[in-house]
């Protein structure tokens, strides 16, 4: 018989958010009443422009892509200002995640996360056999991470900034006293996902990636076409460091990682600045609404510098879950966040409408 | 510093066939004029029914992908007449490749591969750590797996069945023999990207993924849509096993691995098998010409069951790089064997009139 290496006994998979279709199939929704606003979805979709050069490159869905994905890269470039050979393109920042972990990790080392963050860095490092650490608090206390790194010397240590599930974000001067402070052995991944958001919130909250990848080498940044881009469903993403960092990285990269249509898509998205800003002006719009109703129903939740905003349950009301399953039985998905430990719900900033919609759900849930 | 995992200085990246960008940056040459014949995707591309349902799709980007894949799932589950749980979809074959090296092997474990043979098994062994053995022959001789599995007594064994690039292809009696004569604790991964054209050829070479994995439940067998579907550029393919092997290799799975659009262009696919039959029928014809060529000029080549044919240079004559740069210059791409230690050329079948270029060149070249 087929023996497994040990540590498959300890693997979960990672939930994910709910997918229209399931909502589709188990309650018999009309797929248009559904509001997905579970998964941190851009809520406008992608630019008209990257649906269309799609459509038309679609006729040569049959050659492989370019694996040096320059056309991409030159793009990223210029956004970055950073030369080509300091960036690596991911099938989602996921997949980079992954490379970062598995060019470091052997059986054993260990790795530092915050209590609350992306589910996927503790699948990843335990996938390579390592042991996962983790801080006390909700929010990221960089305090916390410096004297537990003096303890367990992570061989990696994950910041999530803009932070999913919750929404808190650092500061630029604190994460940089923070990485003068650490010992420059541990790699130190900035998770970036929802940096546009942050810094469309509070300049303060930006890091920018040429900037703290030049002043520390064990740096490397990972960004994404999922959320302000619109392009979740293409499976893009990359990571920036400098060169001899990307180098090693791109020793782990299998060949054509990411499709012909996403990297288009993406390239394409880059051209259309105009489209992410009139989501990032409503998205912060909206955002107030959902702060404005949770100040004046006294729920808790913590100051979001994302596409979503974490509403805490009230310790005698409903629970967190059963608010989800109300809500996704009227066609609105939600992110319960109970794999989190949190009774909490996440909710991705919709579009004005479906914002209405669900305000007035909640309405009904909460007060 | 940050200290990379020591197995990262013996890992060289695969080299991919060269994109038609590249001849376009590198040569001036209008991409029309291009033939691009280097990577065996469908030359005829994918069907129209296939670039319509995409293209309807696109505004839907935004939207993560249904990460049960169930439709994708269904569809093959269907072809292959297995329950849906017994298939896990991946970003090309090539990711379950990985999944399944990932899932057994640790450091110091033997894997055994054919001499000549898909280059990213050895990749992805390195990449765990493993150490690779492998037969000494250019098409695959199973006495001499048999008799190296003795010894090295691998973890993983790989059959490319029809072979990758020189175009063998084992009978189904021989690897069922071969089978039952091995230890059962040697995961066998039976790679058949080519299987269509094998069956197509000569029907003893078709093995069938539900009675092989029946049969045997220590094999994972292995498909792609990069090929006869015509969707390379999707990054689409996917594994098959009984259900413990699948559970298990599904825990080395991230979250939304294959594109939306990409899930639903394989199950599209699926539904077009005249598109799939003109062309196995095109592609055994133009074969057929390829071979009468090379037995006519006394070219040596081995017997292909796929869709492209492994040209030996002449020993006295030009090299197989020479041949292949000077066809580069006229636009045509094809693959030059020198990273695999071959002193070949493989070329894949293309559309008719885009042989009769490649034979012309050819002509000159060798004749």
């Amino acid at each position: 018989m087929v023996q497994f290496q040990p540590i498959l006994n300890s693997l979960k998979s990672y939930e994910a958010g709910k997918p229209i279709e399931l909502v589709v199939r188990e309650y018999g929704i009309d797929p248009k009443d559904v509001i997905k606003l579970g998964s941190n979805e851009n809520p406008f979709g992608c630019s008209d422009e990257v649906i269309r050069a799609v459509q038309n490159f679609a006729p040569k869905m049959s050659y492989y892509p370019d694996d040096s994905y320059l056309d991409l890269k030159e793009a990223l470039a210029q956004k970055f200002d950073v030369t080509p050979d300091r960036i690596i393109p991911g099938n989602g920042s996921d997949q980079v995640l992954d490379f970062a972990c598995r060019c470091v990790l052997t059986q054993g080392d260990s790795v530092l996360i915050n209590r609350i963050t992306f589910a996927m860095y503790r699948i990843y490092a335990l996938q390579c056999g390592a042991k996962v650490h983790s801080t006390e608090t909700v929010p990221h206390d960089l305090d916390a991470f410096l004297d537990l790194a003096k303890v367990v010397k992570p061989k990696i240590l994950f910041l999530c900034t803009p932070s999913n599930p919750v929404g808190d974000a650092l500061s630029k001067s604190e994460v940089y006293e923070f990485l003068r402070k650490l010992s420059p052995d541990t790699l130190v991944v900035i998770d970036a996902a929802y940096m546009e958001f942050g810094k469309r919130k509070d300049p303060d909250k930006f890091i920018p990636a040429k900037e703290v990848t030049d002043l520390f080498p064990n740096v490397f940044y990972t960004g994404t076409f999922s959320k302000v881009y619109g392009l979740g469903g293409m499976r893009i993403g990359y990571g920036i460091g400098n060169k001899e960092l990307i180098d090693n990285i791109y020793k782990m990269r299998p060949p054509f990682s990411v499709t012909n249509l996403s990297a288009l898509a993406a390239t394409e998205a880059l051209k259309n600045e105009d489209h992410v800003e009139n989501y990032l002006k409503s998205n912060l719009e909206e955002l107030r609404r959902y702060e404005k109703f949770a100040a004046d129903e006294s729920i808790e939740f913590i100051d979001s510098y994302a596409n979503f905003i974490t509403f805490f349950a009230r310790k005698h009301g409903r629970t967190a879950t059963t608010i989800a399953q109300s809500l996704l039985k009227k066609g609105i998905i939600l992110r319960d966040l109970k794999s989190y430990e949190l009774n909490a719900i996440r909710i991705t900033i919709g579009r004005p409408e479906q914002n209405d919609r669900v305000l007035e759900s909640l309405t009904e849930e909460f007060v």
